[in-house]
Parts: structure tokens; sequence; C-alpha cells
């Protein structure tokens, strides 16, 4: 499978595709408008999984980077790496490119920090899953993943994850395949959470967890598990 | 301490009420309206841990039933296990009852069932640890707790817990009180989430786990760790 990750230069982004390109067999794609930049970081990824992290050159099937509007138009999967007030501009800018049976994938969340806690704002659509599931092409099922994933564990390649991905979408085949993918990275369990009506508890719990790293300094940039 | 558990005679009240008894040396007190009923349900969750749980009874501190009026007049803590729509009032007459220096502890959470999932009633107070507060006489801190407990979990004593428990209210020094109170309890670990106006992320949080439950049948009753 191809997996375009927009915005994959950002550390969501790069934790995902350095994941991606050293546990699975998948094909990762880093996009971000500036094509340059997108080619350099996938260079920058791909040495350090092989010099830092002692990965067989010929185990990471595909990891390079190119434009936003070409990673998208040959990947299966498309995860928009994107900060939340972007999401909607992204995907209007990409609807032409879109392959027929692409699934797009958001881990968005916007998020208030104050020295008491993090909330979460809720968008007026509902949640920012609601916000892609909006703006994407009507063939295209997107779905809400990865969010409560932290960036900092996902890029510290020498940590294992033991966490959950919650997979929140209204197409119930599209969320399988997403779970799929989710599992394909060492130490994540997907859950399924049912349709996009229930994402914004997801996108809640994404702040929670900030939260608890704001009042206990041995659980910044927390996975959760439910069990 | 002595714990008094109103509407202790309700599930959560119940599987609070045994792992306090058989984890810590607390003495708790079943509260009800119906001092009777509440009197007969501490006879039988005594009864059940000593005969079902082998508990040596002797290891029991106190667990005994009373009107909800007179389990507050001795308590250090207070835990109001009642219905959320019943919670104001139920703080409301109990005002002159309380010790100088009790805490008291609210689990409420309102949740709306639908067949894809289930969701958070956030209150016009913001959240129901804020409703606990508004309505608690002024030197009665309030702590929200206990929320993302199943009580079929805690009340399954066959089964090891290992969840954690959020503690969130203003007054940091009752939150300390409360989370060593909940550790008290085999398998729990307290997490401090700050001020009451985190409050609504952690109720957000009670009905994702009950959502994750009609989505993975493995994972009903779940608790959650951060990690």
């Amino acid at each position: 499978m191809q997996i375009a990750i927009l915005g994959g230069t950002g550390d969501v982004g790069e934790g995902l595709a350095v994941r991606f390109a050293r546990d699975s067999s998948h094909e990762v794609v880093v996009g971000s408008r500036d094509a340059p930049r997108a080619e350099r970081a996938a260079t920058t990824y791909r040495d350090d999984l092989v010099d830092r992290s002692g990965v067989d050159d010929a185990e990471i099937a595909v990891l390079r980077g190119c434009s936003n509007d070409e990673a998208v138009e040959t990947a299966d999967v498309v995860i928009a790496c994107v900060p939340p007030e972007h999401l909607r501009a992204t995907i209007d800018d990409l609807t032409s490119q879109f392959q027929r049976d692409a699934i797009l994938v958001t881990p968005a969340v916007a998020l208030r920090f104050t020295a008491d806690g993090t909330h979460y704002e809720r968008p007026e659509e509902g949640s920012y899953t609601a916000i892609a599931a909006d703006a994407a092409p009507e063939d295209v099922p997107v779905v809400g993943a990865f969010h409560t994933l932290s960036a900092h564990r996902l890029g510290d390649l020498d940590r294992p994850l033991d966490a959950d991905v919650l997979v929140v979408g209204d197409d119930s085949g599209a969320r399988r395949t997403i779970a799929d993918l989710a599992e394909s990275i060492d130490g994540l369990r997907a859950l399924d959470v049912g349709p996009t009506s229930n994402a914004d508890a997801v996108e809640t719990l994404t702040a929670l967890q900030v939260t608890v790293g704001q009042h206990n300094d041995e659980l910044r940039h927390v996975g959760v598990r439910f069990e």
C-alpha cells in the first residue's frame, strides 16, 4: 500500500513516516507544499533509520518526498498531518488529485493551552474528522486516527510503543483498512470507535493527555490504553 | 479515615465500598436515603467479602450502612455516587451535615446512549465536578474522581484492577488526599489532572470508554491507562 503523509516534514508526519518505513512493508511518500523540502526530509529520515537505528536500507520499501499534489495522486491512503487550521484548505486544494478508492486520514485536533490545562477547541462542524469528511471528495472516505499518539514518542525510535489508536469515521470498511494500517506499526493496537459522531470525544482525549503531562512530569508524551 | 459513600447501594457505590473495605484500612459507611436499605446493603457486601472472596472478617475495619445524613456527619471524605441528575439536590440536602474539613468527591457523568456511540452531556456549568463545587458548602473542597472506572469491573473482586483514576478539582491538597485514597485500592494509580476547568475532558473520556466497549466486544467495562 502507498501512504502519502501530507505535512510529512512536521513532527507527527515524521514520526508516522519513520515508524511505517521501519515496521511495515508499505511505501511511504512524504508530502509538503515545498517539494524539495519533502525530498530532503525523506532523505534525512532514511539516513537516520539506517545510520542511527540500524535499519537495513534494503528493508525500507519506499521512503521518498515530493509535493503534496504528487503524493496524493498515487496514494492508497493519505494522512493529512497538517495544522488543524489548514486542514480544510489543504484538502480543498487536493480534491482532484485523490485516487478513486483512496482513504483520507486525519489526526488533526485544535488545542488551547493554558497554565492549568489543555482544552479541545471543538469546531462548529463537531470535530476535525467531520471537517475533513465535509471537505473530502464524495468517493473518498475519511477516517480520524493517530490523534492520541505523542509525536515525540513516535519519533523516539529507541523506545517501543504500547498504545491504542482510536479509529473513527462513517465508512466501516475504511476504518478496518486504517486499523490494519495502524497495527502495521509495532506496539500499536487499533480500536474501532464507530462513526464520525464519536470523533469529538477522541479529539478531546488528546487534550486530556496533554493536561495529564502538564500535571505529571513523568507522563509527558503519553499514549493511552483501554483495558 | 472515614469514607461515606452516598448512593452506596448503587453499582458504582457498591464497587467502591467493597474495594475500599477489602484493600484499605479506611472505614466505609454506605449511605442511602433509605437507612434500612443501606444497612442491608452493607451487611450483604460484608457477607460477600467474607464468604465469597475469603476476606478475613477481622480485617474489614468498618463496613456499615445508615442514612445519607448520618453518613456525612462523621465522614472525612464523602463520595456522592448518585445519578447525575440528583447530584445538586443530594448535596443541597446535606450541606449542614458536612464536617468542616471534609472533602466531597463526585464520579458523576451524564451520558446519552445511541446505537452508534455514547455521548457526554455537558451541563451548562461546564462539568458535573463544577456542579458539585457550586452546590457544596464553601469550606468543603470538591474533587472529581473515579469516573473512568467500570462499576462492573470494580464489583468483580476476582479480577484485579489495572487502571488510572483521574483526579480533578480546584484544591490541590484535596486532590492529593483523594489521590492517596484512590491508591489505597489495589491496582489503581491516581493521576492529578489539575483544576475543575479540566473536568469536562475527564467526564468526556467516560463516554468514550463506553463507546469503545460498544464497538469492541472484548473491551466492555474497560479502564484506561496513560503511559
